[in-house]
């Protein structure tokens, strides 16, 4: 399969709220340029990015709402549960783990790790905290497909090479800093400053 | 000024991190091509993004390094001291209020709310956890210019309108839920189950 952009990957999640919002008004058809108009791009964008993964809608008609969810929920890898472990247990773990977001997505955060000794054998939303030294013999049992990094700075690299030859291929980083990964890895740095920047954007160039 | 798309501003904040490594490693000049590579684009889309806001950098010799880093902060509006407050007092409000990339880059949080009697009088990462029904008057005193909804979904959109009534221009946004704003407010929603599906896309489409 050819390299699709993350930009693409991310204006389907954003097709799929709006697909979603749909189905649950009953709607049973919808056009490029109200799929644009809400996702805030173009109608030519919307359908440049569902022709990369096939030919759906009629011309006139626009899309079947349901249709498309469905196909949209398949291409983004939604039609399972998938196992979450978060390493880290401070308060954007503990965060993480109580998001209901996340469960009404089919994650399931199946352990929780920290390598303070305050922390292990407490739990975070009902998941024990599991002391880091079992980390690897636990990924050999559970087989969790994503990890959530929620670790100081100074310890994401050591962690993420770590995560990396247990055989988890899919990271999620809080760590505001720039990861290196094994090429058969993919990694999604979270940068909350990155999302205000958006917002001091505007402020500064729409006044 | 032309709108320009989330994207491009978010690639901007891209460029501007590696511009800092660089920075701080005394490299002098970049070329589009490294940034590119680095920030998983094209040199032609480097170029087009730097492009819409004035001319920069030399053929062959490409760009400066300091000189694009200081364009960027300008144009990112990031020269100055931002007054963050935060709406919801839960997890994931602990989480921002101690976060480090926000220091790192000028923002400030001056103020927390809540309306859990149980959680008003008490601090934050040092900050007063105050009665929401002290906003408005607060808004008027201090002044702040980002507003973050840390709240649940339910409560989301009427604590929106009140923010806006209070003339705060920009909101991040962490309820899992679409919000409507007036026409002269930003507000970006961070979704944390979309971070995911970015990678849940990679799991089923790399193998």
């Amino acid at each position: 399969m050819k390299r699709i952009a993350d930009s693409t990957v991310r204006r389907l999640s954003i097709y799929l709220r709006f697909l979603e919002e749909f189905e649950g008004r009953g709607l049973a058809t919808v056009s490029s340029e109200e799929l644009a108009r809400r996702g805030g791009t173009t109608s030519a964008q919307v359908r440049k990015d569902l022709s990369l993964f096939g030919s759906f809608g009629k011309r006139g008609l626009g899309y079947s709402v349901p249709e498309l969810a469905t196909v949209l929920r398949d291409i983004l890898g939604l039609g399972k549960e998938w196992r979450v472990v978060i390493i880290g247990a401070g308060k954007i773990g503990a965060a993480l783990a109580q998001y209901r977001g996340f469960r009404q997505r089919g994650f399931v955060v199946v352990a929780a790790y920290d390598t303070n000794p305050d922390k292990i054998g407490r739990t975070l939303e009902g998941i024990e905290i599991r002391d880091m030294t079992h980390f690897e013999a636990d990924v050999e049992k559970k087989r969790p497909e994503i990890a959530v990094l929620s670790i100081p700075t100074d310890d994401a690299q050591q962690v993420l090479d770590r995560v990396s030859r247990a055989g988890i291929k899919a990271v999620l980083n809080f760590a505001p800093v720039q990861l290196h990964a094994s090429g058969d890895m993919t990694v999604k740095t979270v940068n909350m400053a990155m999302e205000l920047e958006g917002l001091t954007f505007a402020l500064t160039n729409n006044s």
